[in-house]
């Protein structure tokens, strides 16, 4: 002890919880009136709301709950597209203590069961569009309290569960003004390592993990996306991401900072997507490289319409050059970003650098193809030689794992002390991807640690098979996977996904490989199908890889 | 214990303390060769550094101290005007896990001495400006390591001291790499709450009292004053603000979040500044209203050259309306910010909004110079009825306490826990300053607690007879106070400062106020004289009540 930490004790008066909930607290009350939330599909009128009225649904969406008898640390869970019950549920839900589960719309019955079981769930917000699930549900979470998020573009949905959406925000309704302001007090966290959301990895490795958010971790990771992209106040935000998807890689909590507007949509469509940003005049979003592309092959009129600029995040998978390309000449600003669900989604970025306008548009998308350098509020980054804390070497060839430490880090895996022990062992989470560190400190992507490819005892990078692959302007979309081969090991197999109306050969993508790649890594069989994503637009190269082996042991098509 | 808190304990993984200095090293690593410190008197040549420069400056800072025997909690004082070394103070001082003292560099030898004293200071970085102090200080405290700042601009000041900051620069260098890296995982403060700087009050009202800062608090201030600005990466910082004066309002650590620079200056000269905000494109710069009114009274030439947006944060005092008239025909953008020693600086803003720009010039200065709302990282801010917790109505007229709570409160007072334990009673840091909350929401200080002047048993508040002054355009400054008065209990006494140049006589005064306050509130004495301020630009009410007692129980000059 000294003096200067003697007498010196945390008090309400200098202590305070971080919470994303300050922030529509504060932009409630010093910009009630400012836009908050636009939801329109272009066929009916706009569904508009301000701060004022989205903090108070979130209030009553947390007086509600608690009224139906939700405590601290209870599992909330909502399955909806981007709509604004999943805006108002990033506030309501923490505002009432409880922790928000947002699930992947497009998980099947048997994952959908295996969440709401192992979060032990007390309420499901349920949008119209998952009606289907309601019957299956009820049978086997009987004591699960339903709520039907309606919507007028599912008008004709038979109403189903407790009440609906509507009905509870009513529900949590306040006799009087005192009873509101007493409410607030109680809308905090009493501490900010408390839960705030539950994410389930895609388990695309097993059963899905349930990973917590805390509030601290929430709010900084909020403000992090603030000081990454320079946004200022009142920005208009676009809702291409999936909510679902570790909440919006925190943007709900970042646009409420900004007082900004959340522009809400239910189904991901390019040209609905050029028509909104067009409208009103969009300035941020963020993607997956999937939809990146459904843009960039949007209506060209529409296209030509937006004149303003547009900032975008590229996340969830490596962006290909060609898809930076194709932004770039629409004059769109992309940022690309990389994060996993254990750290609330993007927590590095590829920041730019003035003289890389230098370069040639290829060269420039390069360099930014990379995953880079921390975001601004994280604090560790680095390519680790597998097993160790030792980092690589910077000379853009050593291979090692890339690893993460910092406050937007989960908190840890639910019911799983085990596994979360194990994420965090020696003071890095390691991410499981492969890469390597150039020399200006920025780190690249080179595979995912299991998608490697070991041929004739060398390391093949997939990523860098599918990079020369999207050089092909007939190339939607691609995926190269490992098929075992007992002369080889292993061997590439190239999934390729045509864009319409383009055509292209097994011969002509062979060639341009030749061309383009070390003669060991063109690929040994090429195989045109559509291509298995997630609902985030990742490619689900486990699908692939099964698809490959049905090719192991064939003799190589072409010969090395 | 639920399961969302079991197994979920903070690791080095996914836990770290907040802290500036996590700022300084990510801008060093991720833009290296951007510029960081200019400094430059316009008469020899610029002195520049880069960020990597600055950081390792820094970090040689850092060792060198602990190579002199600093440990943690130790304090560092430093008293010098805003040079880069107190740029780099407030990195390199906390990243040898010292406290850092920046001292009022208009104090005189007594004060100097107490705060010394009181901060038992083991380092003393003097700047060749106060060498006059010197012997002194070497005769009173033999143990204080004192280290000479020299400066090209005192090239003929003789040595003194241990070494000269150079030397202790040069003195904590590094062997190798490796040593640098090792010295690298030393410099985070272990725990977020732990001590990062001592500021002491101006002791107006007795001892100055040693407020204490910590990491968490100085993070989240900087974030905050890039949010209240919007302010975007590689922006121009000029430093018009004292470095000491709540360690700069936090903005070293801002300016280096945002890889910023930092232009220095040694004097607070009209046209200096001016031309330094046209050479460097100066986008920010903060400062008391008495600097703004000396800038908007700089030559006009000058003033016609600066042709980019300048942003201006003004706080110490409320802004009058007619400095902030001025500063609008500059095209300055200026904002009203406020706070005390007690809370890092500014924490609140007036933040305004669209329908002001449709006011006149006048009613939006009037709606500008209140003090607003909470910045965007602090929690509350609230007008209470005094010794309550209650707030006071929200209708502009009942008058209450200004108190504030959150994030951005000191730690405490140094050595003082019942000061403290005073300070923080109720949960809230009680400001002294008296104030009114407007149907906005927005609160508007109407006078210190000791500054209100109750005359006949009606409350005048001397702030509004000083806006009426002000719109005097012969006032170059002026203080009201109240006299001891036998029959009105107290009056209120007008000081006035003459702009150069100018005439004004006592009845023109009386004249512009009985034209525009009640009868009671005009002044029963106007007096003509410089008036006394502090280092930071605050007008010293002490000194003027003092003054006006002599007039006490004179018959009014004017009658009611």
């Amino acid at each position: 002890m000294t003096d200067y930490s003697t007498g010196l004790a945390k008090t309400e008066a200098n202590y305070q919880p971080l919470t994303p909930i300050q922030f529509i607290a504060r932009t409630a009350t010093v910009y009630p009136n400012k836009t908050s939330i636009i939801y329109d599909d272009l066929v009916q009128s706009p569904i508009t709301y301000t701060w004022a009225q989205t903090y108070n649904r979130c209030r009553n969406l947390a007086h509600g709950l608690k009224k139906l008898g939700i405590n601290k640390d209870d599992t909330v869970a909502i399955m909806a597209p981007n709509t604004p019950a999943m805006v108002e549920a990033a506030f309501g839900v923490p505002m009432s203590q409880a922790v928000l589960c947002t699930l992947n719309t497009r998980l099947d019955i048997g994952a959908l069961t295996f969440c709401l079981q192992h979060s032990e769930a007390k309420v499901l917000i349920l949008d119209s569009e998952f009606a289907e699930h309601v019957d299956l549900i009820e049978e086997t979470f009987p004591h699960l309290i339903l709520i039907h998020a309606t919507d007028r573009a599912f008008a004709e949905t038979k109403p189903f569960g407790k009440m609906s959406y509507e009905q509870l925000i009513e529900f949590g309704g306040f006799d009087s003004e005192q009873a509101k302001a007493d409410f607030d007090r109680s809308i905090y966290p009493s501490d900010e390592w408390d839960a705030i959301a539950l994410n389930y990895t895609s388990g695309t490795t097993g059963k899905p993990k349930g990973v917590v958010y805390h509030h601290r971790g929430a709010t900084l990771n909020a403000l992090s996306n603030i000081l990454d992209w320079d946004m200022p106040k009142f920005n208009t935000y676009l809702w291409t991401l999936p909510l679902f998807h570790c909440n919006g890689w925190c943007f709900p909590w970042t646009v409420a900072e900004r007082a900004g507007i959340n522009v809400c949509l239910r189904q991901i469509d390019a040209n609905l997507i050029l028509k909104l940003i067009a409208k009103y005049n969009i300035t941020h979003y963020c993607a997956a490289p999937v939809v990146h592309n459904m843009i960039a092959a949007g209506d060209e009129a529409l296209k030509q319409a937006i004149t303003h600029t547009v900032n975008g995040f590229v996340a969830g998978a490596p962006p290909s050059e060609a898809m930076l390309e194709k932004m770039e000449a629409m004059s769109f600003n992309i940022t690309h970003v990389y994060g996993l669900t254990e750290v609330y989604g993007p927590v590095t970025i590829c920041a730019e650098h003035d003289e890389w306008q230098q370069l040639s548009v290829a060269e420039r998308a390069s360099k930014k193809s990379r995953q880079g350098t921390t975001s601004h509020l994280m604090t560790g980054f680095e390519v680790l030689k597998q097993g160790t804390n030792e980092p690589v070497a910077a000379d853009g060839t050593e291979m090692g794992e890339l690893a993460l430490k910092g406050n937007m880090v989960m908190k840890g895996y639910l019911k799983n002390p085990k596994a979360t022990e194990e994420a965090f062992a020696g003071g890095w989470f390691r991410t499981g991807d492969l890469g390597v560190k150039d020399a200006d400190g920025y780190i690249k992507i080179m595979d995912r640690l299991k998608d490697i490819i070991i041929s004739g005892g060398e390391n093949i990078s997939s990523i860098e098979i599918e990079n020369i692959l999207y050089g092909l302007p007939q190339v939607n979309s691609c995926g190269v996977v490992a098929a075992s081969n007992e002369k080889w090991g292993e061997v590439p197999v190239a999934f390729i996904e045509i864009a319409e109306g383009a055509t292209l050969t097994r011969d002509q993508v062979i060639e341009h490989c030749r061309q383009n790649l070390a003669k060991f890594k063109v690929p040994k069989h090429v195989i045109f199908c559509e291509i298995p994503k997630t609902s985030t637009g990742k490619i689900q190269k486990f699908e692939l890889r099964n698809a490959a082996q049905s090719m192991a042991n064939e003799e190589p098509k072409v010969k090395h």
